[in-house]
């Protein structure tokens, strides 16, 4: 393993001894913000997590090495490259380490490399899930048999409404997966609080969510939990604009014939239009809050 | 582990020194059946379970232990609370373990509970499957991924007719699960022998049903088993009666709007009504008769 | 374990002294073609792996024990019982061991027989996949869900375009399944080179697939790979005339009536009638081409 996975020595001897980590992901700098609000973000997310008493560990693959604990260097050279640098998820990792490439990776990728590195907590945007149309299309995300299957804890602002909500979370149910709402009783839909949909655990505290995620691996349960995050209210878009926007951005998506793989770029972008620049502020408060959280979790866990 | 999962002395030993042990659920108990008829059934349960030589294990969670081998108070203090006891499947025993909370265990948390005991056999009423329109609403019980995954033989009277039994059973042959009919090739549908679906292996001892279940774990084909035993010939109710009935009240849901988790509560009431007290009987006699299936298969298993 | 599975002599030692192995199926014998060419086959098969520098190990159950490495006579045995041999898939695995009967292994059973024994590699013609319609009838292969579990690298032609590819390549995709193509970037249909969907990864040497296959394993990636090797140009069907036929066989199921289980038989009999004997000799050139770089990505994953 170790041929292809390398820890940075900050990583490595927090690791070792037992201080705190927090995984984040590369595919928001890669793929999810243009530059250079992505490194900014990266670099504002790792601040954040160091803030909370937790060392940040973001992943992603360079040169066909998994690495775990970027440099700002390397951040800065995803950031720049931008969305030509491979996305990688679980299906991926093993194509783009024996060929020597550079990727980043999806939520999939990095809980899996997470766990490999003995990584509990990982922090997010928002997770995948079912695409709209799903259950016709089977287009549905391989995050969500990661959760099913990876022992980290997720914390993210929900799962955008551009996918099916209900949808995800039946498929979560189905497959065993805790989704906990943190200071709520409903399942946030990424830029708003509210999505119609309740979570079936809700905890208040950091240390209520590390002693149920503890009772879960420590009894064998194996697999990921969703941590539900809504993002903050100040910084959260309306509900009812959001949802007209995105029901007609999907109405006119099926009536431009728009199809397939190419649906949710096209809703994503319509979404941006329609919000001005108010939906990166949003995906960018969104993160920092979660990386909070979840280096606040980290703590609680470390603890047990 | 120990710290979360108490068995009970009489299951300990019995399971020390390869006693044939049983493992009963208790959502039948809380949610299934109107007190007192919960508690004393589930009390017959256990007496058939040892008139047929093996030690019964009711599993539920009190006060956040995980019990294995309640006793009678035990059993009676979840009938008496009833359906205010949480229904806990796998992804909700953290939160009621880790908040010390009482729940009723379904099949998908009994299968596992009893696994992580070393309890190899269970008996229940029916399993969950697809709800009709679940290759719409993706409404599909997760009774089906624990019997992908956990090895533990479940032995029911099918699966009730309210769910899409075809789809079920394509389900379990997509993940590899064994659907074995006991002395007939139909699948039952719980209140009848009967559901037009075959099964794809049939035993007609409980002898012939260990050795498949056996070899199926000592070759390594991890995962649960279906014991599908129908209904007694004289307790089993009209097929075509409840197909009408059923018919009818899943027309009658969709008139007047009754959607979602709401529908099978609703599908389950009708028929209850529709029949009289009919259902009732038959699903005691169902359930004292999967127990003694169960008992006499653990007997076997435990020769092996 | 050594009670049920019986490796050949020569199978044995080779897999003892890190000779390269090629796990064949057995259902193509018994059920996907015609006496004699299926045994005929069958040889030819052996003969070309054995050509190419790696050892043959033909897998059924005979007798209800697990043969890996068949002799002439058991192929010739199997070959002349044909149909009536029980298609053996992961979940009719220990019924037919249990009752000592005779089984010709699918590409889910074979897989599992073949990472049971240490064996990595395995040709076949094509895979299982979501039938026409599986979106509504959930009639998906446990093929898939073998591929999503098992230490495997399965070198096919793809998928017959009978069943549906679009929802096929979605689900590998959830479960994580690498799908490569060898030498080409298109996924390719059984009895042609195309089909209209694009693979995520292509390799153009076995020496770049066994290290891709290899980093795969090191990670901790289990599950299975998808090779998929498109049938030699100068035997391919013609794209626009199978597709066609296909097309108008799907319209007259549907205008026959003809449902279910029923489907998948009518069509490879109509595309069998419409491509004349064209068809079964494609089906021959494609599994010696699959079995020829199945032997060679062997040899290469030996040399790891
Ligand atoms: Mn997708
Ligand atoms: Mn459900
Ligand atoms: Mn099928």
């Amino acid at each position: 393993m170790n041929e292809y996975l390398v820890l940075s020595k900050e990583v490595k001897e927090a690791l070792a001894e037992g201080v705190p980590v927090v995984a984040l992901e590369s595919t928001i700098i890669a793929h999810g913000m243009p530059h250079p609000q992505n490194v900014e973000t990266a670099l504002a997310v790792e601040k954040v997590v160091r803030e909370n008493e937790a060392v940040p560990a973001t992943i992603a693959v360079i040169g066909g090495k998994i690495k775990v604990g970027l440099t700002c260097e390397e951040i800065e050279y995803l950031g720049e490259k931008g969305p030509e640098v491979i996305k990688v998820s679980r299906r991926d990792l093993p194509y783009v380490v024996a060929k020597g490439l550079d990727g980043a990776t999806t939520v999939a990728a990095t809980m899996f490399i997470a766990a490999m590195s003995g990584i509990k907590v990982f922090a997010t945007g928002g997770i995948g899930g079912v695409h709209r149309g799903g259950e016709k299309s089977f287009d549905i995300s391989a995050d969500l048999q990661e959760l099913a299957r990876t022992n980290v804890a997720v914390v993210s602002a929900g799962v955008k409404s551009i996918l099916d909500i209900g949808l995800t979370l039946e498929y979560l149910e189905t497959y065993g997966v805790p989704v906990i709402g943190f200071g709520t009783d409903e399942f946030p839909a990424f830029y708003t609080r509210k999505s119609g949909y309740k979570v079936h655990i809700t905890a208040d505290t950091p240390a209520e969510l590390a002693r149920i995620i503890k009772v879960k691996w420590d009894l064998g349960l194996n697999g990921g939990v969703v941590v539900a995050n809504p993002i903050p209210e100040e910084y959260s878009l309306d509900y009812e604009e959001i949802t007209r926007a995105i029901d007609s951005a999907v109405l006119e998506a099926a009536e431009k014939g728009v199809r397939g793989k190419e649906v949710t770029p096209y809703l994503l972008a319509k979404v941006k239009d329609i919000t001005g620049g108010k939906s990166l502020e949003a995906n960018i408060q969104l993160v920092l809050n979660n990386a909070r959280l979840a280096a606040r979790l980290a703590v609680e866990l470390s603890k047990l």
